[in-house]
């Protein structure tokens, strides 16, 4: 085949055959096609897009260029849940030990954080002592042991996906729906699942802004998981406000740790039920999402999902007592109160901003290579809808770093728009797709 | 400046500065910018168009990553002719000595040909003796005794272009407007010139297939030229049968030298004759076009023409003898005819296959490295709307390669279109833009 050809059909609106993609990645994976042409590719991708078979393909083409792991050696249904990527999404961390707790195993390898958003492995790894790195033997066994398990991309798995990252990320071709869709779900299906949940995040704080955007990446991500015959439901959710109130590593366990001891953060826990709920019912265990949210209610009061995660935890080598007693985790050198400019109705939040402050704390990463603080972050107080009175508390800081506090003040006093006029509501879960 | 983000911009249809232009193209002259991340700015360009400013801009940076040759100590004005390429087009060997006798300079840098169209150096070298590759200082000096000179690209003009185009190629980025007008644009504003005609072919023998796409093409060049201040003039002329009769390079020659001696070939003439007379024109020897196409005829008539011609090709180094007698000019080995398979009015020629058939007979190349053959090529005798019996010559094939005549005869046949209904007429020039 003629790469460049391939190039120019692409970007003549062409769709690709299965053999022509499966040529495309194998050829750029062994090294056969320069970065110059797979870049251009993309972006011709970018500009003409890919239809579902194309989707399908790059994706298969992608998983195969790794190890899929086989998990049918251990009994019951798999089912895991990808996010998008938010500000404060702490859901991993709380659904995991509920859907495991419920009998349905909760195989998950997940990311770090970049930019304004935060990795569910930079949390776990808050946590002293907790081994991210697992083998996939090891991997295997604390599936089997405790039913949830909770690491870090292999260097076994898509590493097709890792290459044609790398390259995205320096070409400007990562806002992409079925280049996204193939990183993601090549990375997924990797790891021996039967179904998945999806939780699309929509606006100032995710990558998608508008409902439809978000619903044609959750379109785009549902009709590639079936076509690997995999159960899948998508469901929409805010993200015009942090999840919950706290953001930060340590500090986002501390939050989970509280709902997962009876707390109810409303939006944290609608949003978070709603996917432990799904992934209940895809894993045979209820008969409605519906069913499966109240089954997850019932195992946080009754403490079998706090139990399973003190388990998890201590079966991936994290220290247990700081679980049970989390106030004894170390406080960061600095804390700093931030008070409400002005007097309204909260009409908006600019979520992005929150989430670059928390970054600038230490809780988040600019480059991979920068190192976060796991004590770093900040408790965002309003909700949207709130009202706020001037001189009210609405922000706390921590941070070991004190020349950030100025800028991340400044940040969190712009991210908060107030009107006076009443705010007319919004939505937690736009829409659930099956 | 970051270059992800300025590949972002133009993705997302902002315009570039001609800072950053300026940025892209000297980083990546000087290997900073990597070719993955400038393929995929090309591709974005492709897809995202520049407006003139940004394409002045572009041909400003490549222009001036090389060096630009002062002609003013030669007086009179200096005026050339681009022709985005067709089959049978000799016209630059025709109007650079007809010019010259008018008492304009042209000075002009020519390129090779490439796939199924020829090139001016490659006729000319089939002139034993002529040499294409003067230094600057050899260039001045010809056109300083004579009035014309004819090279190729030295390695000091636009090298920007030439690592700019070897990456195009291979990335499916040629086939854009803005980029080809820089590529064009850069080199010939390189050469010294006060002005410039631009024969903007269309048709099926062209790049560009239609009168839309080719008034764009010209529209895009003569805005940049005049961002330059030069005076230009833009010609849409038919492509849509070859130029004249003969297709490769001493063939093409030969029927040079039976123009400049006097003979009229309507379609061949009519074209040259009005390019030369825009040429005459910009150069201040006429009071218009038409006045230059009339002074252009005198020339030719009373012999001027042909000895500037021979005057010319001696200066260069070539066989002036073979000029004088082109019958002296040793044939090719094979000559074979091919005769029409149908009777009708012919209403239509595939071009392009006409182009690839002289190619195959050894008159052109397919990459960069092939070999021509300076004898080989083609008669092609019929022109639209004439009147073909089955049985009558079509073509006369030349070649030193028995292997190869057999396609060329299947592609002759194939290129001629007859219908039983007279032929409507057609257009050579279709508009003269100033």
């Amino acid at each position: 085949m003629n790469t460049t050809e391939l190039i120019r059909k692409k970007r003549d609106g062409g769709n690709l055959s299965t053999e022509e993609i499966l040529y495309l990645i194998n050829s750029y994976t062994a090294g056969k096609i320069p970065d110059y042409q797979f870049s251009a590719f993309l972006m011709a991708a970018y500009f003409s897009g890919m239809n579902t078979e194309e989707t399908a393909a790059l994706t298969n083409a992608m998983l195969y260029s790794g190890e899929v792991i086989d998990l049918s050696e251990i009994p019951g249904s798999k089912v895991d849940k990808h996010s998008t990527g938010g500000v404060g999404d702490k859901t991993s961390l709380i659904l995991a030990p509920i859907v495991a707790a419920a009998g349905v195993n909760v195989p998950m390898i997940s990311g770090r954080g970049l930019g304004h958003t935060g990795g569910t492995l930079d949390k776990l790894e808050a946590i002293p002592g907790f081994n991210t790195s697992l083998d996939l033997a090891e991997y295997k066994d604390v599936i089997a042991k405790c039913g949830a398990v909770l690491i870090g991309q292999t260097k076994e798995i898509a590493p097709a996906d890792k290459l044609i990252y790398s390259l995205r990320d320096v070409t400007a071709t990562v806002e992409s729906i079925p280049l996204i869709t193939a990183s993601i779900m090549s990375k997924k299906l990797a790891e021996g699942i039967d179904g998945l949940v999806l939780d699309v995040k929509t606006g100032s704080g995710a990558f998608m802004k508008t409902v439809e955007d978000s619903r044609a990446l959750a379109m785009s991500l549902i009709n590639t998981a079936k076509a690997f015959d995999k159960k899948v439901i998508g469901i929409i959710t805010d993200m015009n406000q942090p999840l919950g109130h706290y953001i930060g590593n340590w500090l986002e366990v501390y939050e989970s740790i509280k709902v997962l001891k009876g707390e109810d953060i409303p939006d944290l826990n609608k949003v978070t039920f709603k996917l432990s709920g799904a992934m209940i019912y895809l894993g045979g265990k209820a008969g409605s999402i519906e069913e499966g949210v109240e089954i997850s209610k019932k195992l946080v009061k009754s403490g079998e999902a706090f139990d399973k995660f003190v388990e998890m935890v201590g079966l991936q080598g994290g220290d247990v007592e700081l679980i049970k007693f989390p106030g004894r985790y170390p406080a960061a050198i600095h804390h700093e109160k931030v008070y409400a400019a002005k007097t309204g109705f909260v009409n908006k939040i600019d979520t992005f901003e929150v989430g670059v402050a928390g970054l600038e704390l230490g809780a988040g990463r600019r480059t991979k290579e920068d190192i976060i603080n796991p004590k770093a972050g900040l408790k965002f107080i309003p909700k949207l809808g709130d009202y706020v009175k001037e001189g009210d508390l609405v922000c706390e800081i921590y941070t070991d770093d004190k020349n950030s506090i100025e800028g991340a003040v400044t940040r969190i006093n712009r991210a908060i728009e107030v009107s006076q006029g009443s705010f007319g509501g919004h939505e937690i879960i736009y829409e659930v797709i099956e």
